[in-house]
């Protein structure tokens, strides 16, 4: 038969999240009266506002009449929308916003534009994605960048070689950590240094709630060295229905002074056919000042989530970073396997997380605690990790306080 | 700056429907009063069955309520949906089918299967994604199979070279030709004897009106040397709602005897996040009975139009394929330059076409024409057609019969 594609047969294990599905799988094969409380994978659980359901009922409405049907797209997005993407950006225009079905695609298919030689700087730990596509489309050579607790989770961005791409998740997916203006400036002026290919993933954008830049564009030069990849999955709960954002500035060039856009323009063209117009529709009421206003609500629900993980570990005595910026809770576990921490949570306190050392090496020892789950379900997985995690003593003693209370 | 992929340097023209957006806006620049016909890009024009967009509606509807939210679904498509869309084919299991956002991207995807120095063989002329996808994905060598008048369209699959990937599409976009049960069986039994892997496009194959077969897998032995791509775009109306899905049999294996099926499930899960769950709602609906007839009758009404076109253009003393089993005329004008035949109808007749030689070189010479407009824009095309290609004497002999008649 015909030759595999010998990329391929590097990735033994299966994706991450396959991976958690399986294990989950097991459990409830050998222990079908589990209750499992995923703390996992980051699925939002919260329904989308009416604002943004009834514009896609509208328009899937008006599919079927002759009015309001629509066949292809614009190939980069509706126009409309892309204006008013463009507005949130500063000094980017609606023809550098590409529209997309989600982050993830794009992060794939951005992978084709770069010569095979190009290295790749990815932070460690981060979103398993940015090295299996670069793997993947045949890049050869990939620098981690280590977030540890000693650097404060912000890694250094001074280890990315000569005209490389370079990888950042921010928030970061999965310490919840977002970097300041002057790291996030430090990073600009290394790219230009280094002639390197800032890849920006804003994902967890709308959940900074300090004065945190929440694009690169508010760094001055950034449009000269960053694409940015943005998506409403986080932000509004599209994650089921698909939509997100590739910002692609006309300044940047290739060695060969090319223009990327162009090339760009010419991958989406060829090999994909726009977003769902029911998404983008949707995606449009999402952007209106009552879409954005609802959809702060929304995100607040999973950080406030977050706040009452935070403060289960705490009294348990565990070490968490984020939760502050980004639903995520990077739960330290020092000299502890993830894999096995893992295990021990699913099998005695019923909890789904998401190992750290699924996300790079430097996160071995930790977990990652998803806030998206619904309020409920987090307050009884609180109640687990205490149980779980609460010394026997400490248990027994606060059992009876609470028996001589009543 | 990063290097360029060169493989993107081979592209200097623009993809072909673009090129075409770009002649007509450039008609109407210079002639804004000119009220352009598309026969061009087969983009469908008619409203979607009720039954279709009022189960997208419920679907959008819910994800507002607290039962009805959805975030993530399964990576590779709803189960419920996976199941249906398996009973269509002899053979197939629900865990062989991957519901994607449309044939295209995953044309592109299906390449990161392969090797690099997998040969690749495609029809010419056909849909120029299967080339520009094997570019990209630096495929080095790629063989056509010339459909020609002589060979009745049907091209000479023995010029396929040992572990090749056949491309085809059946019936042909843009010939509109379809292979007979006896043809296909040939091909699958090149394929098997060449070690060769056919990746088989079926987006027309609604079209069907005879008993050629509607999927390879009414071949026998298809299920070891076949992957079929498959969409809801011309089916049922979804160019813009984007729904698709990939047939990937379990028997298929590389060349090293690993599954294929475990590859793609890992490009899948690593590079796409799933179709959108509102499209996936309404390919439920249309898979139904009542949405299999309603769709029935959408495309008998763009076949009606294909017809209206071919009596149009036979009365010209044009000949023409297609327009039986798929709504695409292939025309030809022997001797003549398509570009050259583009222009002159966009600017004198004001139709836009497709140039032949777009779909490869052996359509040199040939227009297609897209049956997917409105039947009354459709009546008008075919009466510019007459206008513009009825010799001038014969106008004129007509209309004083008319004078005459009246």
């Amino acid at each position: 038969m015909v030759n595999r594609n010998d990329k391929l047969a590097q990735f033994q294990a299966s994706y991450l999240f396959l991976e958690i599905t399986k294990r989950k799988e097991a459990l409830l094969a050998s222990c079908p009266e589990a209750k499992l409380i995923s703390l996992g994978i980051g699925d939002t659980t919260e329904p989308i506002p009416a604002i943004i359901s009834e514009a896609m009922e509208r328009f899937a409405s008006a599919l079927a009449t002759k009015r309001g049907y629509r066949g292809y797209g614009e190939p980069f997005g509706d126009p409309a929308l892309r204006e008013k993407i463009a507005e949130n950006y500063p000094g980017i225009e609606p023809d550098e916003i590409f529209v997309s079905d989600g982050s993830k695609c794009d992060i794939g298919r951005l992978q084709l534009l770069f010569d095979e030689m190009t290295p790749v700087a990815v932070q460690d730990p981060s979103y398993p994605v940015y090295e299996i596509a670069s793997l993947l489309y045949g890049k050869k050579e990939i620098t981690f960048l280590p977030c540890l607790e000693e650097n404060d989770f912000v890694p250094d961005f001074s280890l990315v070689k000569e005209g490389s791409l370079i990888y950042i998740c921010n928030p970061n997916n999965p310490t919840g950590v977002a970097l300041t203006k002057e790291q996030l400036s430090s990073v600009v002026k290394i790219a230009k240094e280094r002639s390197s290919l800032i890849i920006y993933d804003s994902a967890y954008a709308s959940y900074i709630r300090d004065n945190c830049p929440r694009s690169i564009y508010e760094i001055e030069g950034a449009k000269e060295v960053a694409i940015e990849t943005a998506s409403l999955s986080k932000m509004a709960g599209f994650t089921g229905i698909r939509l997100g954002w590739t910002v692609v500035p006309k300044e940047i060039c290739f060695k060969d002074g090319s223009p990327l856009i162009k090339d760009w323009e010419r991958i989406v063209s060829s090999l994909f056919n726009g977003a769902s117009n029911i998404a983008q529709a949707g995606a449009a009421a999402t952007l209106s000042a009552a879409g954005q206003k609802a959809c702060r609500a929304l995100q607040d629900r999973y950080l406030q989530n977050a706040t009452l993980l935070k403060a289960a570990l705490k009294s348990c005595g565990l070490t968490s970073v984020g939760g502050e910026h980004a639903p995520y809770l990077f739960v330290s576990f020092k000299g502890r396997s993830s894999w096995e921490l893992f295990d021990e949570l699913l099998e005695k306190a019923h909890l789904i997380t998401t190992p750290g050392v699924g996300f790079g090496v430097s996160g071995e020892s930790y977990l990652r605690l998803s806030a998206f789950g619904k309020k409920e379900e987090i307050e009884e997985a609180a109640s687990h990790l205490k149980s779980h995690f609460l010394p026997l003593e400490f248990q027994r003693l606060k059992r009876s306080s609470i028996l001589i209370e009543n």
